[in-house]
């Protein structure tokens, strides 16, 4: 019983990355003749066989979604599968879930392994490390072989396929002009660093809200943060010596460490500053004060991701028809950690 | 390209149960003579195929490790991914997941699916309604199989295989321990009903602690919660007649909802009443006040799991070992909900 060989292996073995590996088999041109040469004679040895999936394709159906998320600590993602188990079920299908753990390297190996005939197609957000580097050679490579793939939440340009957003920009001035609206003045946004993607969107929204309502931004109010780790410390800081009335967070945990920022300042939420966050999972509803937030839908998202993916699973695959991106509409949630007009 | 028909579907044509047709198929001897041969002759006419684990054993490995699980929105189900997934990765495996969502027949549909060629073995914690049913044939005919299982958190003893547990009972007795060493009185106690195996080890937990130190229970201060959904209201309407001075909630969950029936009350946590509660997710440290809570170590049963299924994977399949049962200790965390000495 000898078993597989993976991708990463060959990796390990020719001191390679994993992407050149899975390039190089491919007949890449973005790697030198010589390295293409010296994988394929080792895979060649080893009796590597890459994904055949098209072989796989005309032989069955395995009726199962792949589903690979960056992350699952993550509310929004949890509501996401629970949005495509329905679908899927519903039709017949079962689910499949990998994580990247916002990691290039597994991304590719587990798209890998789930292409080799495990699901027919994909449900994927793409992780951190990938955005980074700009490499999506393993989504092109699964489109070209007839998998179809369908993006959410992060999703790039280059990629063309289905896709399921929501309108982050929108959704953040939503935010941001509720609490104008509600009187704040000095507002700050705490976000993530600009390759993320849904953060840079945002903060794009919190901008021009402000633009809109003729108040101009200050460098100063704005915090990127680049890991989670660490993120309350950093946060904590930030609001020590900052006078603010509102703060936008992107997401549920910077919301909290900031509400947990300011009450160590000595200042209430939210009679002395409004906080509203992005996202509504559980820590947000159950939190006190419970957080005023825009609704994502994940369900929706998740929902509407299976039924594009099934509807291109069940039609020929050689239909030529042109691609969709959907937008799922955000929504406001008033709730205790904003103050009511 | 004719779609694989599946066992779920074979159930709604002849309008019996998955678990039937599931066990029909391997002759067994629950199911009638009658339906046995319906079963098998339908499944025949349309070329329906079980899995044949056997020869995909003989033929390949697929360095897979199936997880499933009840359900994710659980910190805790997390934690136990991220444990297997590092493990796992560190040994050149691959992680796939699936969701019970705590029904039985998508634990049975899932196990099936996994089995067919995608896993060497599975990481499973049984779901609500299979320890409802006391149906396990499922885990029986991956083992007699051979293909290895353990189970975590969620087991029975019914199925003779690898286990990786807490050890709930003293995990709650420490908790209720720590209630009264800071002098708590009246402890109520806010669990599971009893047929959530967990649930039952500790709401005994507690009894123990009570009776450990000459105090004695009372039905009054016992609340077991049946569904999650409505959970919040349920806490509510029994904290607003009661008095307690400290309570015991054995999730993240029933712990904050608690902490909110009691400030709704016009009382303080932890100054009017200690609040302690089971597993230590982003809920219990982002929280405010943030929960003292016993700690399951999550990530340490899943990197056992992972250990225990990979060791079994690796050695010849027919080694005669006895199979274990590791217990990982819980421990203390002392935060804000409980008063201190």
């Amino acid at each position: 019983m000898k078993p597989k060989l993976t991708l990463k292996q060959i990796a390990r073995e020719l001191d390679v990355s994993v992407s050149t590996v899975s390039k190089a088999l491919r007949d890449s041109i973005e790697i030198s003749e010589e390295t293409r040469q010296k994988v394929k004679a080792f895979a060649k040895l080893y009796n590597y066989k890459p994904n055949n999936i098209a072989l796989s394709l005309k032989n069955r159906k395995t009726r199962t979604i792949g589903i690979v998320l960056p992350e699952i600590v993550h509310d929004f993602f949890a509501t996401v599968i629970s949005g495509v188990e329905q679908v899927a079920n519903e039709k017949g299908y079962n689910v499949i879930i990998c994580l990247s753990n916002n990691s290039f390297d597994r991304e590719v190996m587990n798209m890998e392994m789930l292409a080799n005939g495990s699901t027919d197609g994909f449900i994927l957000s793409i992780a951190k490390e990938t955005q980074q580097k700009k490499d999506y050679h393993h989504l092109e490579e699964v489109i070209n072989q007839g998998m179809p793939l369908v993006l959410f939440d992060r999703v790039v340009d280059e990629i063309k396929c289905d896709k399921v957003i929501i309108d982050d920009t929108a959704g953040a001035k939503k935010a941001v002009q509720h609490l104008i609206d509600i009187g704040c003045k000095r507002i700050g946004i705490i976000t993530t660093v600009d390759y993320i993607s849904v953060g840079k969107l945002r903060t794009q929204g919190y901008l021009e809200a402000l633009e809109a309502n003729g108040m101009s931004p200050d460098e100063d109010l704005i915090l990127k943060i680049e890991d989670m780790q660490g993120s309350e410390k950093e946060i904590a800081e930030f609001l020590k010596t900052r006078d603010l009335d509102g703060i936008f967070a992107v997401n549920e945990q910077f919301s909290t460490s900031a509400i947990r920022g300011l009450l160590n300042k000595g200042l209430k939420v939210p009679d002395d500053v409004s906080v509203i966050g992005f996202s509504d999972g559980e820590l947000a509803h159950r939190f006190i004060p419970s957080l005023s937030t825009i609704n994502q839908h994940g369900a929706e998202i998740g929902a509407r991701a299976a039924r594009l993916l099934i509807e291109r699973l069940e039609r020929s695959v050689d239909a030529e028809e042109s691609y969709q991106t959907q937008i799922v509409e955000t929504s406001l949630i008033e709730r205790e950690s904003t103050r009511h007009k």
